[in-house]
């Protein structure tokens, strides 16, 4: 099968093509976050750099989130262009799982994938390397690094932009933990193609985002409302 | 420092641009062998999706060998090219050696770096990951699998485009080894550039292909010649 993968979830964006394992073409950017510029070009110029056009594609995967809420956007509506324009199918996966894929060859080991969620939280899930895939041992979820801690004290191997924040924590408190080297660290369009090609056809999810928790506009909104209907109750 | 690297040492070929560690663009293809076509663009998309051009770089770094000789050529020409025309410093670093860096992190594994030299022959070179880098063992060489087989009895970590013919014959021999996954198992312009960054300035290489054997036509020339002086003594 050969999938068009796309990853905006983060600070880091790329775009993959894929023939089955096979990583065919990646352009993987983690500079300056301008994802609505650089998102297309890179699919762009991975198809085109593989002989390609969208008519041979038979996928298109994108990681749906968590991360960042305009990234994953962008990310998205990209995906369903590429869908709705070429008539494609499409498969949205877990951001927590694509990034774990990185780390499937480490057999045996806890792990723990973790993206920076901002106001003291990261949004985290956990998998069990088989040495060929991960195992996911738990949801995707929003807490915080303490909660995400107080859950197993078996040393983790760490991946994501939430890493050196847990890193940082779990040296605190003197518990060991592997921080995934620098190649293998970020999520990438490659891990998303890898989660998708897993995923039985009858079983694959929208390509809708999946944000875990309220946007800052909607939880700035719920509380000038509730502060306006503690204001009339007065 | 800030490194641009090229790799277009075998069928994949790439263009990363670093910061130490930091991988800031990768843009990889693993697809129709034409890097004389590629190469550049791909350097190119990396520093432009980085919001840099030549001048923010520190320094070239090119794989120089072993690996196709063409393909090793083209990367050289385009190295030297852009060292001449932005005044930058260079660093050549072996395939192998760059291949190794990424499966540094699978601490206490033997790594056994493989290129198909055709003709019966891999390119290898045996590293012990430590971690965080790969130590070298022995130099680059070109020798039969029979003959690589023979070195060590410890299961092997497979990594580059000869790493399948390594394990079917390992296989056959009921010998145990790990195939590196996909994503790790070929060179690329991260590798090369982790390589130069860990080169100290006084040490750093040319950028001239290494080659290791002949190339094609110069056995062939040599094979004419002895022919002819053969016919000669007759």
């Amino acid at each position: 099968m050969r999938i068009l993968a796309l990853d905006a979830s983060a600070k880091a964006a790329s775009a993959a093509v894929c023939e089955d394992e096979k990583c065919a073409a990646l352009y993987y950017l983690n500079s300056a976050p301008v994802h609505s510029v650089t998102l297309l070009p890179m699919a762009q110029g991975a198809l085109e750099g593989c002989g390609l056009t969208l008519k041979d594609i038979d996928l298109i995967a994108v990681s749906r989130g968590p991360g960042s809420f305009t990234g994953l956007r962008i990310a998205a509506a990209a995906a369903k262009g590429l869908m709705w324009g070429a008539d494609k199918p499409g498969c949205g996966v877990s951001t927590l799982e694509a990034m774990a894929w990185q780390a499937a060859h480490m057999s045996g080991r806890l792990i723990c994938c973790v993206m920076d969620a901002r106001r003291g939280e990261v949004y985290n899930a956990l998998f069990r390397a088989d040495g060929s895939r991960p195992l996911r041992l738990c949801p995707d979820r929003a807490l915080s690094v303490d909660a995400l801690l107080e859950q197993t004290e078996e040393p983790l191997l760490l991946i994501g932009d939430g890493a050196e924040l847990c890193a940082a924590e779990m040296t605190r408190r003197g518990r060991e933990f592997t921080l995934a080297p620098e190649h293998i660290r970020h999520q990438n369009a490659y891990g998303v193609a890898m989660a998708a090609l897993h995923v039985p056809e009858a079983l694959r999810e929208s390509t809708d985002p999946v944000y875990l928790r309220l946007s800052q506009a909607e939880r700035e909104r719920n509380a000038r409302l509730e502060a306006e209907n503690g204001g009339n109750r007065k």
